[in-house]
């Protein structure tokens, strides 16, 4: 496929006139062609009143058309074949598998979400019928569906370009909803952005949809993020980045005439709270474990263990030597851009200044540029507590083992921690009496807690919660992971006594998309 | 019962020590006895904390003893008897008959929130099972369930001293969901509260619960509220009021360093669309139901009908005459304040003093003080849309009818309304085409669509949907009505290969509350 270096609005490439811009490759921090024009904000209001004018007939799409347009998206992104893995590669620093990898889950997303379209719970089907005998008043005949927002504004990761970027999950999710999507492409990796765009935009077009139902713009950062959330037209916003730049998404959409919600999946510490049963067995394997967590992908996911509880005493000094000789081994790989890896030294400057801090142990640089050496840092739950600066994510291959002395410790860590996306025991069923009062402690704090397994690799399924309290996300009733992200998109609407030929297809008595339903608070299932 | 004329926290009468206020009975503006005295900020925190400390066994309740709490409080407030329906009709002018009507609605919705909190469908329970064998990947067990935020702050509203307020939706759904309650008494009903409040409180020593499950605070309004939404302890907050208010609360929920969720019910037009079938059968039946619908309880009820849009020519102006007979036989009621009956008369004057309105009827002023003439106002779409004066609510027995020449100018004055909780369609068979374009044009404006009734009357059922967009809401994704309205106070938590030990009790392998799971992404159910 051909990348042209422009903006894809409603199906239709426009060359912006606000200035260009270039991807890199941050491996060797060489300029990547072709130069990508940035659209002004006059050229934005094109693609949000397209989006607008797409809503009517997406939003009332049949489910089998809309389940098999989600689909020929994840045909089209694996027919580009090849040529996506490799630019992304140049683009990102990311290795072909891990790559490879991300571009199976974001397909099998797509296709995951197609499945739930077709079987129709999201449109949460209640119909309480009319009782006219009732006493002392009659009761009508009540219904009730979801239905999607609107347009849907969706900003991509810089450490997911497929998975949480052009047609990742905030653009599955919104597209299965029903909700046409504007989505702002991530500046450092344009070129894989326009050929996943491209390939949902010949969806849209085989499918004869609306034009507006997907448009990817190139803009100044910010201030096009900014003018894009403020777009009355734009009713709800999907966000994964820094916390910084989603508090301003979140500030700008609250200050909004109308205000809308935001979903921004921000920054975690991902604690590790390891108990001494899990260091009777395999120290060595638990050790490189943790490392394999912390390096992988560079460091730069989410989900990555930034803090590590260990217990003071013997076997907890096992494990930091073991942890030592593990991260010791481990060579720097490539960070997705210059700035990320120069905020990676920062952070890893202030934290191994911070009172208290020492180096467990540290691996070497990799020969690249911008691929720093990991580096595993220790400290007591004492001087945790106390200092903010050992609260703040470092993104990439940085982390704190912390020892504790009892299980008090920990709950009064854990109760001092931000909101986080999860939280991870370690341990065997001798510590199950101390780590039970450890979990509604955790339960206060993150969005998902793991028993001995590990944080990074998150499943897309029916049951998995990528969320968590602020600062985590903005919005602490959702998940931007897994089938509940569609409920992010979707708002009630009850109709009272309207005859069938008014009422929605799926409220319709004989319920000819088969939907499950609530008649009268009970379940009735009409499929499988 | 006795009242104290104090604020109740954590089941201990509490005197406040920041002033006092009364209850006025607005058919004579005179002051009801006892005063009231009003918290400080200071002891304001010990109900936020003990509420904060009671989450944590109140939030794990067998779902048996739970329910039954619930309906003991129900019991508890028909056990008050007619003293509750005296007192309220003192300090509010709302007839006998209307607040027993109420009070059946508040247990009744205590009593429905029970059969939720039985049947345990909002707990939310999925369960991916573990895939060992899966390629490339095994799978790990993950489990979802929903869980309370945390501690609720509940403003009541000053127009269902009961149904809205102390032991009203939002407290019931709160309660519901797991979450304890501090409830700022409306000041506007101090007693009503006090008696209610006291309901609560016995049923929560009862059960032996947590007092912080509960409390009562009466406070200087404004200033106690905004601090009640800004402590940390509170998580999220129910409110029913005016637009200011609301609009207050979420500046200051968004402002805090975790900002939280204000589910806040506002204002509404309720705009009623009347086409020519509906014209060929009784319209004096219609005209005298539109003003029955207007002027019941004074008109100060959310949904009353502020706007009706009727056709031009013979039709429309049979149903105009007729409209205008029927209000003329009206006489005004009491109103719940000086201050509101003063806001009314305010409105009132800014709409007859617009350009291209007149008086279509007016009633006669009631023989108590506070209860104006009800009085209906007529104008044309062509004026409507260019007028944002014909837009804004007149909290009373105040509506607006509107002339309208084709369905387009009907679709053309949707569009440009703000966000309201309900329309309404009055039709026959040969309409339905005319109104068909209108259907999807609504939705977007409201959160319930009514055909041949009145918008009036809001059952309290699974269906029902109390919400819209904004401004009528705060947050359009809810419901402030019926058994959706617990999924406010809930958030979803994924634990991933957590041994049955540690897992809580509903997402136990056997089940022990037999509540309905998602399995594998199947409707799995287990009670009926």
């Amino acid at each position: 496929m051909t990348i042209n270096g422009h903006s894809l609005i409603a199906g239709e490439t426009a060359a912006g006139t606000g200035g260009t811009t270039y991807g890199f490759n941050p491996a060797t921090n060489e300029q990547l062609d072709p130069a990508y024009t940035l659209i002004t904000e006059a050229q934005l209001t094109t693609a949000t009143s397209d989006a607008a004018d797409a809503y009517a007939s997406f939003s009332t799409l049949d489910p089998e058309t809309h389940a098999a347009f989600l689909e020929a998206i994840a045909d089209n992104i694996e027919a580009i074949g090849d040529e996506l893995i490799v630019r992304a590669g140049l683009e990102t620093g990311l290795p072909a598998a891990r790559l490879q990898g991300e571009r199976a889950r974001t397909t099998g997303q797509l296709r995951l979400f197609a499945t739930v379209v077709r079987q129709g719970d999201f449109r949460g089907v209640r119909i309480d019928p009319a009782l006219p005998d009732r006493t002392p008043l009659p009761r009508a005949d009540i219904r009730q569906r979801q239905i999607p927002l609107g347009p849907v504004a969706v900003f991509g990761a810089s450490n997911f370009p497929l998975a949480f970027s052009t047609a990742g999950g905030d653009t599955a999710s919104a597209l299965a909803a029903g909700c046409p999507v504007v989505f702002k492409a991530h500046n450092a990796h344009p070129g894989t952005g326009e050929l996943v765009g491209q390939a949902v935009v010949k969806a849209v077009k085989d499918f004869g949809l609306h034009p507006g139902v997907f448009s990817l713009i190139y803009g100044p950062g910010a201030s096009i993020g900014q003018a894009l959330v403020a777009d009355p037209a734009i009713k709800a916003v999907g966000f994964t980045g820094s916390q910084a730049a989603g508090i301003a998404l979140m500030r700008t959409a609250a200050a909004r005439p109308e205000p809308i919600p935001v979903y921004a999946e921000m920054s975690s510490l991902n604690p590790v709270f390891v108990f001494e049963g899990a260091l009777k067995g395999d120290v060595d394997a638990l050790a490189q474990q943790y490392v394999t967590a912390v390096t992988g992908s560079s460091g730069q996911l989410c989900t990555s263990p930034g803090l590590l509880f260990a217990p003071e005493g013997e076997l907890g000094d096992k494990l930091a030597a073991a942890v030592g000789r593990a991260i010791s081994a481990c060579a720097g790989q490539t960070m997705l851009t210059e700035g990320i890896a120069g905020s990676w030294h920062a952070g890893a400057e202030a934290l191994g200044a911070a009172a208290g801090v020492d180096i467990v142990g540290q691996g070497t640089a990799g020969p690249t540029e911008n691929a720093p050496a990991p580096t595993i840092f220790g400290t007591q739950v004492r001087d945790f507590v106390k200092n903010h600066v050992l609260h703040e994510e470092i993104f990439g291959a940085a982390s704190l083992v912390i020892r504790y002395s009892s299980v008090e410790e920990l709950i009064e860590a854990t109760n001092r921690l931000e909101g986080q996306l999860t939280g991870t025991l370690q341990l065997t069923a001798e510590d199950y009496p101390s780590a039970a009062p450890l979990v509604p402690a955790l339960e206060q704090k993150v969005g998902r807690i793991i028993v001995n397994g590990w944080p990074t690799g998150v499943e897309v399924g029916h049951a998995m919660v990528h969320g968590g309290p602020f600062p985590a996300t903005s919005d602490t009733r959702t998940t931007s992971v897994g089938t509940l992200a569609i409920n992010r998109f979707l708002r009630p609407v009850a109709y009272q006594n309207l005859p069938q030929e008014l009422l929605p297809t799926s409220l319709q008595d004989e319920n000819p998309w088969k939907v499950n339903r609530l008649v009268d608070g009970k379940p009735e299932l009409n499929q499988f």
